[in-house]
């Protein structure tokens, strides 16, 4: 399953066989049951993870204690909180399994040590990076000037496996709608 | 005024005099003055921007022919269209200068040689990406989360110079609100 991992970073950086191996060795492999967390607010944000199996929703809760998602991870996707990871302080959101998960977790220590000693592998971090940066500004852009409906077409579209993975209840919340709404939309 | 790109840059990778020189010789300097565009919608984009002097804001126009401004750059800002910069593609949005504007461009050619040639560069580029990343991440979070007002104060919290620097009516569509909504805001 750790193929999963060398094909991401392959998109950007190929490896040779010894490099992908030697990468691997940095990551930790874990299981995470339904319901349980891979950061909770408060808390140190010991790894950033990529999601082998399952899949995880990130979300703040408000003072009266609503949830708002604003990300979901799945198979091929990167998740942490990356401020309190990067800056080394509690976590200011959770991300937590929809279902059971199956990950592989970096610490900073190790990211940090991996980009040092690879060229290739820092590439690989920077463009990262800038996808991610491209794709959240893409969303600003569609809450911007869309409407729900065209908001949810946007969202099968971009993630078509999510479509059927994702209690139809937390799409509502990441699309900032009723699940009333959702409804409606859903059966049109 | 090139020292601002120095303190940009220095913020997260020291660099020696010889270093700054160097990543500088990238560089191009240019003048735009008010209402010209440095990206624009169709068109390749030549290069990314390190704002000196001035005022941009990134907008897409939709069917209609309205406006939604959905970023600014000013002093010390990073502006381009990121992702037809890194693909090659065409601009799929505008940037125009608020105000007369002096700016660094650098090509992607001469981003990539830099990072290639430069641990140090490559690492501020990634830790950039990641820092940007963030920052749209919680500008989603707010999105999502927040009233008009909460996000007015935000607004003004997190940039104060723009609040005083930016026509209020370009604030509003930034905001996602009526100009009248903003001034009923703007007097409490």
């Amino acid at each position: 399953m750790s193929q999963l991992l060398r094909k991401n970073i392959e998109a950007i950086s190929p490896l040779t066989d010894d490099e992908f191996e030697y990468i691997l060795s940095h990551f930790e492999y874990k299981k995470f049951k339904k319901h349980s967390f891979l950061v909770q607010e408060g808390n140190d944000v010991r790894c950033e993870y990529f999601v082998l199996k399952g899949c995880v929703k990130a979300y703040i809760t408000d003072k009266t204690g609503k949830d708002f998602i604003f990300q979901f991870g799945t198979e091929d996707w990167w998740i942490t909180d990356r401020e309190a990871f990067f800056k080394k302080t509690k976590a200011t959101h959770n991300v937590d399994c929809i279902e059971d998960c199956e990950v592989l977790g970096i610490t900073l220590a190790n990211r940090e040590k991996l980009a040092s000693e690879m060229h290739k592998y820092e590439h690989f971090l920077v463009m990262r990076a800038n996808l991610g940066y491209v794709s959240l500004l893409k969303r600003i852009q569609s809450m911007i000037m869309e409407d729900a409906k065209e908001r949810y077409e946007q969202f099968i579209e971009q993630y078509p496996k999510f479509h059927n993975q994702i209690p139809k209840s937390l799409i509502a919340s990441y699309l900032g709608i009723s699940r009333e709404t959702l409804s409606r939309l859903y059966r049109v």
